[in-house]
């Protein structure tokens, strides 16, 4: 994979990458959803990035105060990154908090709390932020917020419990956003625990969530590792197992760990064949283990993120091995998603299609899409192609 | 309407209807659902009635003893509806209950609680079953646990509650069952209440839901019935709307209320006009206000249930007004549905289809569908066909 058609290929993929998320994706989300009056980004937008609702999730306040402050400390010093960062995250220690400590799920425009949820979600993606203002700044404020944001989320159980004790059951959500969180943390703020959480959450995955007997990475199993039988425990997201994939491909990219490597990768195959849709293409949302009816109607969707994740890790996949089967794979959820997911006349990228690819709302955001999947992959892969085209393939980063 | 033509069009929609109910979906539910081992029903059923999962949805307990209950009561002293019924209620009894004498949402097939949630309609739906069983039987403990549950639901504020009190606001959900249980316990146990109750609800419903100046029927308000912008203001559930439609015009054929009569054809006109898909036929799930995105991708979906309901409301509301566009709007409904939903191999409807048709799950239950609208939709399609066809149209009741 020397030849000179090949390198033009990767060096053109990182440019649609690159302009992807400078021209397009973080543009449309500064022009039309940044609050210059109270501060934070409002998500809740219609095509055209007019706004359908102004609530604010929290989430997606961390996540973007995350992206723009990792750009900024990763991409260039632009000031409006860094402006955008600020005003965010300054509203989220204005509105953000409960006065136990933990994180509201959903504010007013202006701040005042609608609703609280039993996860510590919120408080996951604020650290992510945090760090990366602590990075840029300096601010050892922002550096501590981050640790304590990190060790409320690492040690946070629901309360109220949403089920009851009878049948216990823990999701794979848990482990792999804490390697994420983790990661953005030993980047940003140097954060000493990251190895040691990092490797106890895919030790985790890899014991209780990783079955290479039937070749898949569950979603939802018993404390040990069980498989439950019924609806919750055949339940399968591939995007969301193939998001930990490449988190765990990354990890064994910058400790030199082949073994890491070989896990996300064994995932990403067995989710693959398990998620991607060979009659319409694209990766669906859920599927059943035992391939029985879904109890969630919604299940054959393709949503934008499960498209971004499968598009990150099969680059990352390919870049790591070298294995010309991962730069199919990319090749064809890179083909299906630009194909379909961006909004040619207003920018970004639409986030709900039916299974056949007809629109099912054209909106580009709400409490659950906002800033972070789309312009992440973009990042991702601009950072990766640049380094398949520069000729780093099956080898460490440098 | 008294040609022969016409007359002969409704005896075979009765008979379509009787058939539907006693020939093929409470057979389809004793036969699969039935456990003859723990007593009760399990819902979450395969197309060909095997299981997916066997734990038992509270709701729908409640619901199959009523209907069956029901069925024994109004239709035929069958002593296996009155079994399933007791087998149900004994479930009930023994596992329904949790020990603060609120219900929960989902136990496993033996018993043992999984889930309790915020809200009563658990205790609504059982309430109405203890009502049956008691008009069945006799019994003083039923008839007190109907009672019982009624205030349990009728009183029930949401603990701890989803929402804070920043922007309070009230569902359509809780006057329209208080209607559909007061008139229920009326029938089965001679209910002191009921009219009083009722007509508070019909009244919130005029006051605080129903919008004369722009055709519709909310389905969230704040407290004094105020439009509230925002995804959630915004969103109308036509199929929800349309059931609280015949809920009204019930009552006011009952009680000789023609102003309950016209408020349920008003809601039934505006939210036919929303919810009615003009392109692949049907009743959507969700609609804008203002017709602007809905912040759930699954909106334009093509559930079982909101067909069910607008084939009772349609067909009730030409009985009861004599007027043409009902039994028009009827015919379109009943031939969309009954041409998409029955399974012509297995029986039973299947529940979830997508916009044009294309069967999403093709499951014949889970812990939200199980032995309800269908037979309901049945046994009042049935009874209103026969009246029509014996001529009485434009009339109350006699």
């Amino acid at each position: 994979m020397s030849d000179a058609a090949t390198v033009q290929r990767f060096v053109r993929l990182a440019e649609v990458y690159r302009r992807g998320l400078l021209e397009d994706g973080l543009p449309f989300w500064l022009e039309h959803g940044l609050d210059r009056e109270y501060g934070g980004l409002m998500t809740c937008l219609d095509r055209d990035g007019s706004i359908l609702d102004t609530d604010k999730g929290i989430w997606q306040q961390g996540r973007f105060a995350w992206i723009a402050g990792h750009l900024y400390n990763a991409v260039e010093k632009r000031p409006e990154w860094l402006d955008a960062a600020e005003s965010t995250l300054r509203f989220l220690q204005a509105h953000g908090f409960d006065q136990d400590g933990r994180m509201f799920f959903q504010v007013t425009r202006d701040g005042r709390p609608v609703r609280k949820r039993r996860y510590a979600f919120s408080e996951a993606f604020a650290a992510m932020a945090f760090g990366e203002h602590a990075r840029a700044t300096g601010s050892p404020a922002s550096k501590s917020m981050a640790e304590r944001l990190f060790r409320a989320f690492a040690g946070h159980a629901p309360s109220p419990p949403k089920f009851t004790d009878v049948r216990p059951m823990k999701s794979m959500a848990a482990p792999m956003i804490r390697i994420a969180v983790a990661q953005s943390l030993r980047g940003s703020i140097d954060f000493a625990a990251a190895g040691e959480e990092i490797d106890r959450a895919i030790a985790e995955i890899r014991r209780d969530f990783m079955k290479p007997a039937i070749g898949c990475c569950m979603e939802n199993v018993g404390p040990a590792g069980e498989l439950v039988d019924g609806f919750d425990g055949r339940l399968l997201n591939p995007g969301h197992a193939i998001e930990g994939a490449w988190f765990m491909m990354r990890e064994g990219e910058i400790r030199g760990l082949p073994e890491y490597i070989r896990a996300g990768c064994d995932v990403l195959d067995w989710m693959w064949e398990r998620g991607w849709d060979r009659e319409y293409g694209g990766v669906l949302y859920f599927r059943d283990l035992d391939g029985k009816p879904s109890a969630e109607y919604w299940h054959d969707m393709k949503f934008w993120w499960p498209q971004n994740e499968t598009i990150i890790a099969s680059l990352l996949a390919y870049r790591l091995t070298g294995d010309a089967k991962y730069a199919a794979m990319h090749a064809q959820v890179h083909d299906y998603a630009y194909g379909l997911f961006p909004d040619p006349d207003y920018g970004e990228w639409f986030g709900y299609f039916h299974r056949d690819g007809r629109l099912s709302t054209p909106l580009k955001g709400n409490l659950y899409k906002g800033c972070f999947h789309v312009p992440r992959q973009a990042l991702e892969g601009w950072r990766i192609a640049g380094e398949i085209a520069a000729g780093r393939i099956g080898t460490p980063r440098p």
